[in-house]
């Protein structure tokens, strides 16, 4: 059960980088959802490749076409499936990969495990661009939540071997200027300078053959209070097992998160006060999640993906066929750096999680008669 | 279903810290699994409260009693259930929160989720105890992984705010002195002086009413290539949805984990070499997972836990009967740390993933009739 | 996942016939549900041996020790956990049955599964002493749904080779005087008439060191319309799921069932019209489901029950040991009919079912906060 | 997760009768598997509709479009996805379907559940049209187990009113005979006379603006011994699951069913004896199941199919606009008799259902491996 996730969701993502198509279907969804596809669309191109020289050079539209689940542009109830065409593909470049795994690739272990049927071309289901059919089901469930006023933002909070680091997003309210700096950003960062710094670390990393990773920061504001559940449903490990669905994600983070092992208890204590009639977390070093449930503070998390593993230089390797040692150079178009096109990947694994506990937690049913949520 | 984890074995865990039992069902798990109970028992101790200065004085012994799954100590293929008896509770310590959440616990969010109906003596259902059950099923797990050659170890890899540091455990293969030590040691620590030196900061911190996180390694040794699945079944989605159902897990990261984001990938990526006639990572960046499936190095991973939250200082709360701002003083008797007594916690819960994992594979016939694995 | 069922709602299973103890715990359960422990009580003596000379001569109480999941009365959110103590039983009974598999009973597909691991005392997992944990979580499930103004009950639709017929409960609307009857009547039937000849039945097979099987009818009244969903997740489905989890049977029907298969469309489909300004279909062939999903009329279900196979007759088997034929006497107590008992049986798994599909579709927060059904 | 099935398998359905397109995806499916695409087509032409006066005049090729999955002919451990584009609508005959629910079709519980968004064109999600994916996953599913050396075949039982009864299939052993006249008949039966009686019926049925039901039994030869499990996930539970996906079916019945409630114990336990060496059961009331687990006998299983809905006669309904009384007239092209074309859908549920239970029990490694079963 490899590439399904949720439990009243089921997301079922489903492809390789040249196969056909690729796609998702998404059961469970609620009817009644409105889908605003050239918002959904403006989604897509913040993922899509091409569109700067800091990714892979390889054009991917990623129009989905949706052939089922939605009626005079909303959900009907029924699973919604959508498909992305494969194009401009070039299999030929991938043929040394049948006998020679990449370093730092999923090629070795998938060798094992399927015996030499797996599709190696681009990386086959393992590949980043199976991140597109997230996309779309992440793109529709970032509306569905909107509409019950969660909005989600994520960017780089920090990249590359000297650490460059973005402004952190308020962990406490939304901050307009923040939100609409990250959409203006020649990268995905709040600050502008930050965004300038990295560009440059990531040209270099290509100039020279290589590739460099980073840290994505991702907040959802407005979640109530009370979404999800103790011990291994909790928002955290819902949160996480999409996350490491993502390719190259290597570290899932909440609130302080690794931080919070050096904090005494004193200070990471998030103390409460009563503002407005209502309790009110004075601090969100939990990252909006106690015992695995919002407390109506924003939820903060912050994921660690590694360089891209296919970089232009000699790695040493094995050749399968002669079982003997082999020196590889990745060819293809690659991204010296996944890390600014795994920002609105980030916002939409969230979304997909996030929503999938507030359906669990509300109902579907009451969402398709649009009963707001008592709490 | 917040409390079951596991695809082929259901992990079922209930109980609260003060109700008349606390125990587990395991469900899945194949028959002919010779049960050591003695060798169990030992597992659990580490686990245990009451042993050491450094954790709280509330004695439990951890007994479990088996009501079924198990015939003449072998696994029979039913149900594995067991539990163990609440005793030393004094739920009068507790009173005071039904109206005063405490900071950093999940009282508040609890209260919001379950309108006041949850049980607040000693934490409910969201207490470290039931780490216990966990505890039970997966020390029986641990044993099924050793009949295959599955090792798995875990430590203190850094503790409180001065970040002390242990050795870390040998990412390739296992090294026995290390082992040994981190039995031997007076906390679970591959060095002497680490757990000298971590030792003195946990009874800092108790004697100043505070408390102190830390960082907790495990390693799997002797994990076949191949297991795990892409997408939302990978190993790191496995061990990530049960760790996070640890209280007091803010984050968990794999191989090199967040440091991979400052690494090159001419850095990062593991070159392979052919040795002995197989295929060999000749380092272990990736924390022996690629693309979600194992690569026959060790599975390496670390989870980060929060200072304990009840401290014995003024904390500032709330008074949900009056609405009003309230200060509050956790009473009860609790741990300055709960790092150590995690550390087996940790390894139950990566032989729970990686058990689950196998038996997918392989098959729970396969694995009765003990025919070894085709690989 | 064997002994896993449900959603939203996850019942889990354990127990041997003679393990220390039997068991069940009910994760998913919402907050705040109020349970009258004394009914519960009532509703497990229905199904408890030993009661009637048409029942074994085992005689067990039956009564559940609740360990977790329940505080002051009411559930308090998380699972729910019950055992019930085996006693008296006689396990030398069963030494013959290690070597001999019973014709009829699941020793001899288990002897293959588990390869001689399994408890065969008593028919171990596979028990139908295992229905009396599905009775504890049934009969909440029953008491939470009554709340919702949903009822259920089953009786004995027809049993024994000469096809003793009750009278069929009201498949439109409630009859109280069949419901009164039903528990009033010596055995679980609509009509005395047909309780006195069904229970003359059960005693001739007993003395002829036989058995007869039967056929249980139960409606759900009160279940609202729009509940289930299409394909594998509708009505029928989980309640055949659940319902062939209780031992000896064999065939589940709705509405009218098999008699489907010899109406024509004309006579089959259920009419519409408009009755106080709402939709109401005239006559219930449909077991009120249509593709999956209710339609506002009763739930009808039957479920066929293969006669015991335990029988005091020779029968020939065959003895593994020497791999010759061998035959067979089943000694020890066991029931000549479990038809009578099966009824509550029925009616605990229509109401898992029920409830599971109700908490999907109107989330277990809004059952907690007792927001009544949007429809 | 309402269109979701299987335990290792997750098989997803997606597609309104209507919408641009239908399809499944298939998760967990190994590695390895040769599909045989010709074959593949000839199953899926049993199915598709417009071949036979017998059917709707309807005609869809129902020619799939593989878009993921399969790599060189074989299965490449991805999931398997495929499309079958919807052409040949006419949606126009269903407009009057938004206001007048159709008698006997999911209409009305989906206009309460769905508020209204649903996709009331052909009946939507809820159509017969989703049996063709069913098909093609089941159609692979066939072929793998076919590999092992198990068949799977269906026929038609009994149809219409008078009860036209077909020869049953050998419970014990395939007879080629038998499998060969299914494919060879008019209309899948074992008999060809009872194929021309049924076939007669049918039509007169259509001339009458009438439909007819039936009962297809459906038997799986050379499933091992040892295949499921107790409780919820023994083979009944499995293939009832799924079974009840198929639209129309109202009943299903392993064995001698229904039967078995009239016969004595003594009649309807088989007797064990040694045979080669190999412990066999003498008769199969059982349908090669008990406890839910194989026997090591053909799986026999019937289930009974109402008649078709949609006939063409005035039936009384309801305007859902003016919530008045309507009469309705359904419209378009129906099938007078469903039963012949969801023949080889059975043979469909049957293998994916045993062929997860397979996995589960063999797991997939071993499979994509080509161990042959330890049994």
């Amino acid at each position: 059960m490899a590439s399904v996730y949720g439990n009243i969701l089921k997301l079922s993502i489903f492809g390789q980088s040249h196969s056909p198509a690729i796609g998702c279907s998404l059961d469970g969804i609620p009817a009644g959802i409105d889908v605003d596809f050239e918002r959904l669309q403006e989604f897509l191109n913040r993922r899509a490749p091409g569109r700067d020289e800091t990714s892979t050079t390889r054009r991917e539209s990623d129009a989905p076409e949706f052939i089922a689940g939605i009626t005079n542009g909303f959900t009907n109830g029924a699973p919604i499936a959508a498909i992305i065409r494969n194009g401009n593909t070039r299999s030929q470049d991938y043929d040394e990969l049948r006998r020679k795994p990449r370093p730092g690739h999923a090629d070795w272990p998938a060798q094992v495990k399927y015996g030499g049927f797996q599709d190696v071309a681009g990386g086959g289901h393992f590949s980043g661009r199976l991140t597109a059919p997230l996309c779309i089901a992440g793109g529709i469930a970032l509306q569905a939540l909107e509409a019950r006023g969660v909005r989600i933002a994520a960017h780089i909070a920090s990249l590359g071997p000297s650490r460059i680091e973005d402004t952190p997003l308020d962990p406490m309210k939304p901050n307009e200027v923040q939100l609409a700096a990250i959409l203006a950003n020649p990268l995905p960062c709040v600050s502008a300078a930050a965004a300038t710094n990295m560009r440059a670390c990531i040209m270099e990393a290509k100039n020279d053959l290589d590739s460099v990773g980073g840290v994505i920061e991702c907040v959802a504001y407005g979640v109530p209070a009370g979404l999800g559940d103790p011990m291994f449903d909790g928002i955290e490990n819902r949160i996480a097992r999409i996350v490491f669905g993502i390719p190259a994600v290597k570290g899932v983070e909440f609130g302080v998160g690794f931080g919070a092992a050096e904090l005494h208890g004193s200070e990471n204590n998030d103390a409460y006060r009563v503002e407005d009639g209502r309790v009110c977390p004075q601090s969100n070093s939990a990252g909006g999640i106690l015992g695995g449930i919002t407390t109506g503070l924003p939820v903060v998390w912050r994921m660690a993906l590694k360089p891209t593993p296919s970089i232009g230089r000699h790695q040493p390797s094995v050749d399968l066929d002669r079982m003997e040692n082999a020196d590889l150079v990745v060819r293809g178009r690659h991204d010296p750096c996944i890390v600014p096109r795994a920002v609105p990947v980030a916002e939409a694994a969230c979304a997909l999680a996030l929503f999938d506990a507030l359906l669990e937690a509300d109902g579907t049913s009451t969402f398709t008669h649009q009963t707001p949520r008592a709490e």
